[in-house]
């Protein structure tokens, strides 16, 4: 027997464009379950965004008299999705006058991250039961449900929703199920720890990484290994998600590269067993330089820093054309935001772990994942001195990036208004930002959109990401400015 | 007097995203124009998308009684478009029992290009006037429109539209105009010549190049010429964008390139009079390869050949930097579909004038734009020998397109069907396509989506282009094939 149950409410904002492609459900199916004693019990099953807005299935569900409310979910990963999400089902249980079972998908598929996350409460919105973060687990529960009305089923029976559509209630019999495959089910753990924010953020990471690598065919990774914090953590990421074997660094260094900057980053080699090569870029960066002069390009400058960053870019997709390996992109949120990064250099890559993730928030994930590891008595993955030291691209000599940038707390506290809450320029002065940093970050941010758009992929953990979350043009007069060259 | 009026029909679909950001209206507003004799005449507004929808404001506009229905769009070129325009407004002119003033943008955003083509028509759907297309111009026309109703203006009438909504139409009188304005009007040019297709499509790409660059606050372009067809049309497309004083070309070649690769595109740089610089890559590429070499980096084979595409990408970025210049990229829709290119070699740039143009339509346009010229007696701006010569990348000796891919017209034809016409695996045969190069070329699309998503903009000119008309994820289970490496 096949019921075909169509999504009611399609979400059209965020990462979703559901309403371009389906054609909504007006139905709320309801099986009537065999159970002992010849009694029945009745489950209703709902989709998804079908529980988060009001009106269709859901709000007819008590009408309907089922149960327990059964609903199917593709929810993505945010950050602290999950106790709205708790508030949510609880609220919606009541409604209901119904158990109510949601069942999250896992694993990662291009930026979204779904971290499962199950959850079970009964019609009066008690929690029973709830499953883990980012890893499948089969939860067994007890739940005594009212036994169904003993009346012949009705057929289908068309009732007003609160939306203002009619949603027909569908209901089916299912034929008695086989000899006690339930009685005998072992009831398994209900409750799974729950995970602190940053481990939350972590893992969502880390499946966004293994999940890329692994449903893309891929078995490998490599990336640049700078001795800063971004690279530091990637390859933490990237150890994590598929192990340090299969994890390729290069070192790069060049004429301005500082001596921690290697250290560092063999320091990180060490503790974590990862393969790694050095190549130094100084000869490649001169041979550009010789055939460019002529042409009138510059010894120093920007062009000068693009073309080291543009020379890393090239080894690493070298290497990994050679061997088959993923190039993994090491930018932060902050950087993306500002348009700190090169074209086709240390923006070279198929995937970008923490693309969505703010500088402040790179250290704080780094500093949760050494102390992680030292409670658990293991080395900590990461070089205290990389956590530390203050942050340079190292393109020019004693390069820093409070020389052109403000403290990233300022920063990322300021970016934060502008992309995630969509605050303008008077709200952004008005929250108490400085007017100069305010005028500045903002033309900083919409001048980059042309290098967002050649950006890799890389998981979504905020509410509002750069990849289909925030669709914005690159030719725009918002603002009277022209984009620096 | 300030009148307020919002879409009804709101296009979700193709590269619209309106649905996502709008609220629809619910109004038909129309003004009474006083006119000659102490009489009125009622004008009706639409908004675009209004037009081309069943329902809404424009089916209640006979309702309304107005004599002439405006209309104005923001419409974007798509080949053939304009046949559909004309009968569209012509249709929507009956119906409402007015005339209809359908007045469309021109000009470039991003990968839109607006090609104006406005047309007025007759209630009986009589063509009265054809504006130009792809440039300003103001139309005027004389129209013989019906006095309004004598009685007082009725207040708010709402009315049941066709598509089940209820529209309201808002009248109001506007004040009499100033001291014969109208009455001196140049009567002017009512019909401008249409272009036939390969010059509609060419003004489309000219147009949409000559706005990126402009309205980004570009003023001159550079890109690589390699003497082969794609870059010779990229180059003639750009000259005629923004004049050839504004056009800078670099020639690279390797020591794969052919003879003619550099004979061909000096005879170009000499037809054009734009600006020409060669860099050998020679020194470059083997300063990589001496580096890479023990890093388990292969003489030959891809690796090797995508090596030269991006040291020819960092020289033009390098350039770019140093001198301001936007980078055009040379890459046509057959080797976008298929992932016939290098990321971060030759599909590096800020904009893509040909990356919406199937190969078999580069050489058409090419013939096109030369027999042009011709024509007017001026020299043909792209060599004969890259028009015919057979197409190869020249990254590795000797080499061909046809080497590895179909012939072009049966490729163009097979994508065609795949692409645009979102035709599956079985209607692909069915459709007279080879079976086997079916299934290739479908691992082909489908396994290059990653790169597509790293490309550069580039203007539309077809009913489904590679930028927002296509959105397809990176990573699925439509078939159990793993990308190559």
């Amino acid at each position: 027997m096949v019921i075909t149950s169509a999504k009611h409410h399609l979400p059209n904002y965020g990462v979703f464009d559901e309403f371009r492609y389906f054609v909504p459900g007006d139905t709320l199916p309801v099986f009537r379950v065999p159970a002992a004693g010849g009694q029945s019990v009745e489950v209703a099953i709902a989709i998804c965004e079908d529980l988060w807005q009001d009106g269709g299935p859901v709000s007819v569900c008590r009408r309907s008299g089922a149960g327990l409310l059964a609903v199917p979910n593709a929810s993505p990963y945010e950050r602290g999705k999950d106790d709205v999400r708790l508030d949510l089902v609880v609220r919606r249980a009541r409604e209901a006058g119904a158990a109510l079972a949601y069942a999250n998908m896992i694993g990662g598929q291009d930026e979204l991250v779904f971290d499962g996350d199950s959850i079970l409460v009964a019609a009066d919105g008690t929690l029973l039961a709830r499953g883990p973060q980012f890893s499948e687990a089969l939860i067994v529960a007890d739940l005594d449900l009212p036994a169904a009305a003993p009346a012949e089923v009705p057929g289908d029976q068309p009732v007003d929703a609160e939306d203002g559509t009619v949603i027909t209630i569908k209901r089916v019999t299912l034929p008695p199920a086989g000899d006690g495959a339930d009685a005998t089910q072992d009831p398994g753990q209900a409750f799974w720890p729950r995970l602190p924010d940053p481990a939350e953020v972590y893992a969502a990471l880390v499946t966004g990484v293994r999940d890329y690598v692994r449903k893309n065919g891929f078995r490998s990774v490599i990336l640049a290994l700078s001795g800063g914090i971004d690279s530091a953590l990637t390859a933490t990421i990237a150890t994590d998600a598929i192990g340090a074997d299969n994890v390729h660094v290069v070192l790069m260094p060049s004429r301005y590269s500082s001596e921690h900057s290697i250290t560092d980053a063999e320091d990180l080699v060490k503790r974590q067993g990862v393969h790694a090569v050095t190549i130094p870029i100084t000869s490649m960066v001169d041979a550009f330089s010789e055939e460019l002069t002529p042409a009138g390009f510059p010894a120093t400058g920007l062009p000068a820093e693009n073309l080291q960053a543009r020379v890393r870019g090239v080894v690493l997709m070298g290497l990994s054309n050679a061997a088959g390996h993923l190039v993994l992109t090491t930018g932060n949120k902050s950087e993306l935001a500002t348009g700190y990064s090169t074209l086709y250099g240390d923006s070279a890559g198929g995937f970008a772990p923490i693309k969505d993730v703010p500088k402040t928030m790179v250290w704080e994930l780094a500093r949760w994942r050494n102390a992680e590891a030292s409670r658990l008595g293991l080395t900590p993955p990461i070089p205290e001195k990389s956590i530390t030291k203050p942050p340079s691209a190292e393109l020019a000599p004693g390069q820093l990036d409070t020389d052109s940038l403000p403290p990233y707390d300022v920063l990322d506290a300021l970016l934060d208004d502008y992309v995630e809450k969509d605050m303008g320029s008077a709200e952004l002065i008005a929250a108490g930002h400085d007017p100069v940093l305010v005028e500045r970050v903002i033309r900083l941010v919409d001048g980059s959109e042309y290098k967002r758009r050649q950006y890799p992929p890389g998981p979504k953990i905020s509410q509002k990401n750069f990849g289909r979350d925030r669709r914005l043009p690159i030719t725009n007069r918002w603002r009277e400015h022209c984009r620096p060259a």
